[in-house]
């Protein structure tokens, strides 16, 4: 199988090098030679320690998808629109396989593409696990009712450095990125939009079908505090930036968002740059998934994963059905679950009777109530934690607490998942 | 697809009704209805719960290897020969896909069935966990150095339970056999077999061709005693039943035995009748895949999904690539740890020192001794941790050191591994 390869920063390089590495046993497993016949990157003079292969440069990515004698096209150059897309279109317009990582192209753009030729995307979601295979493959006899993961390494290095180290967001954020974990812009990532994207496309296995991704309620880790940490820790849970894929009674549900998960769920102790997934089947109950979510390595591992399928012929429908289903997503306000209320108030008499009588007059009944010490006149943490409550509900209660006088700054209103 | 299937108890009946209950999306994931055509079992007259499906009764389920009809045969008999055996050869030589969650069939006859029709397994390890797939498929692009799983759910509710409660091996295994979680002959489970039967299966898809059965260490954990567990937790270990294959520069290990691994390892966190299986491959580093590793509902569920990738044509060779690879078993007193050794001796001057003395002698280091409290004149529990050794010399110095007069009872010796 001769194949092209858009795109040779980290990952790109890696394929290359995994392909050559275990070229043996990739081709006992393919049933034939993998060859890296054509590349494309924008810089072809960079040293990248490629292995001395006779392939050939293209200077325009999208040429690959017509240029003769290539089984196969490999997308890596990345984002939703632009060459990765073009390439990507005329590929499968070609009835040119493609295997891509590129999971901002399919989740914005994954309900569109021509289903003229094989689309394989393992890379896109959670590195180096087979998360894609496991649910479009491996669970296919079941009906999913939910998925849940911890999908960007980033977000969940700097949960974890924040409650191993009592240490605040921003100081933390500033070493994640001196080491190279976030990058100089972080913002993909810390504000959910990464995790989005690969939510997104877990969503369209689970369901059958696309999720609009303007439909998919993304909230990042900015506003989580080390205060919020201890607390969560104290009432035995964890904080964790969660993608939630859940089917219910009035459509299905795409969110992402940091959610307190009980310390005893195994997807509670997933802990630094590690990915897990954890997915819930009518026949199956619960199966979790965990390993390395990015990574030259990981990642390669997926992509050479899909192009072996290929050299197969094991094919799969792009979402796993023929027929695909069509489900309402649920707006957020309709969201039903149990939530942290953390507020900054004036320890004086009264105030926790004025919270709760706001709380009661929503329909927000509570779990549990700390507050700890007394200093009386000045601002101490009240936690609370609800009962299920529709989201609206506990939305409207919170912002009329929040305009209480002896309410100090914005409550933190953080969702309860069981993990 | 028309399939047949033999063997009708709680697997071969939640196939049946799972088929039926998600009939819709598994048609649609398979690209075509898959219907329950004919099917055997013992005894016909037993109310099974099944759907009215107007499919045909065989009395001797060899007989569905030949009947006309039919696309792909899943059996689920149970048992190494006998007409299993006879069942699957005849299928496979008729060129009939078979469909198996039999795993003593594969352990033991893996390596000799026929080639002349596509063999499917996901359901003989692990249940519901798609973890065949995952090795054979997800991660074939890297070179397996390591597989370790919890392989067998009734050791683990066993081991879970001493632990958690402090009770004692015999009386956690009686009222496990109460509850129906360990059979009235509970030897297949606790003595490890089953866990062997699983191992070297995983063995299999990782080293690319079955080890020869005979061949794989087994161990089980009816010498488990509170005692050590209660040690194992103070020296920050959990003990595990554990199947593991190991490439080494001498060959490949195959083994089954009781281990401490590290209280944060993940596996460690898997309790109860969960299932759980760490890979590592030279691209994707450490993935692990948990769940639940029998039933009705999750072993249905792995069943289904070969029928399903049956029906797709996603088809895979046996042991997951066409020229087999053949490393030699080293046997186990070959095997490079550290050891946990646990003696009881009587609590006199100069018993220290003469254990030291053997480990010295036979070239074993010790990592930490641990002795609590003194009862002088009585027996007393040491615990010793070596550093990594070879087996032969720890088992030699175990026996001198067994041998001496102060000590009371043959010493625990447990491996220790990283998880």
């Amino acid at each position: 199988m001769r194949i092209g390869i858009a795109g040779l920063g980290t990952v790109g390089a890696g394929v290359v090098q995994l392909l050559h590495a275990n070229a043996d046993l990739i081709t006992a497993r393919a049933g034939q030679p993998i060859t890296v016949a054509a590349v494309s990157a924008r810089d072809r003079k960079r040293d990248r320690f490629l292995p001395a292969n006779p392939m050939e440069w293209v200077d325009d990515a999208v040429q690959l998808a017509t240029m003769p004698g290539l089984d196969a096209v490999v997308e890596l150059i990345g984002g939703s629109d632009g060459p990765a897309l073009q390439l990507v279109r005329a590929s499968l317009q070609n009835g040119r396989p493609v295997v891509t990582a590129n999971k901002a192209l399919l989740a914005v753009h994954g309900a569109t593409l021509p289903r003229t030729a094989p689309l394989a995307f393992e890379a896109a979601v959670a590195g180096g696990i087979p998360v894609i295979k496991a649910l479009r493959e491996g669970l296919a006899a079941n009906r999913i009712t939910r998925v849940a993961g911890i999908l960007n390494g980033t977000c969940n290095y700097i949960l974890t450095a924040m409650r191993e180290q009592k240490r605040d967001f921003a100081d933390v954020l500033a070493e994640a990125q001196a080491l190279g974990y976030a990058e100089a812009d972080p913002a993909t990532d810390i504000d959910g939009v990464d995790a989005a994207h690969k939510l997104a496309i877990l969503a369209a296995l689970a369901f059958g079908h696309p999720v609009r991704f303007d439909a998919v309620y993304v909230e990042g880790i900015r506003q989580i505090s080390a205060l919020d940490i201890a607390f969560a820790e104290e009432l035995g849970y964890r904080i964790k930036l969660l993608g939630i894929a859940r089917r219910t009674d009035a459509g299905v549900e795409a969110r992402v968002h940091p959610c307190l998960v009980p310390q005893n769920a195994p997807i509670a102790r997933v802990d630094g740059v590690f990915n897990a997934v954890v997915a819930e089947g009518d026949a199956v109950g619960r199966v979790m998934l965990e390993g390395r979510g990015a990574g030259a390595g990981p990642t390669a591992s997926a992509v050479v994963a899909d192009l072996i399928d290929l050299a197969r012929g094991r094919l799969t429908p792009v979402w796993g059905q023929d027929t695909p289903a069509d489900d309402a997503v649920v707006p957020i306000g309709q969201h039903l679950g149990a939530y942290y209320l953390r507020l900054m108030v004036i320890d004086k008499p009264g105030v926790i009777a004025d919270v709760a009588a706001i709380l009661r007059d929503h329909g927000v009944s509570l779990e549990s109530l700390l507050q700890h010490g007394r200093s009386p006149g000045e601002s101490v943490p009240v936690v609370l934690v609800t009962h299920e409550v529709r989201e609206h509900a506990m939305r409207a209660a919170a912002d009329a607490i929040a305009a209480l006088p002896a309410v100090l700054e914005a409550p933190a209103l953080i969702r309860i998942e069981p993990g």
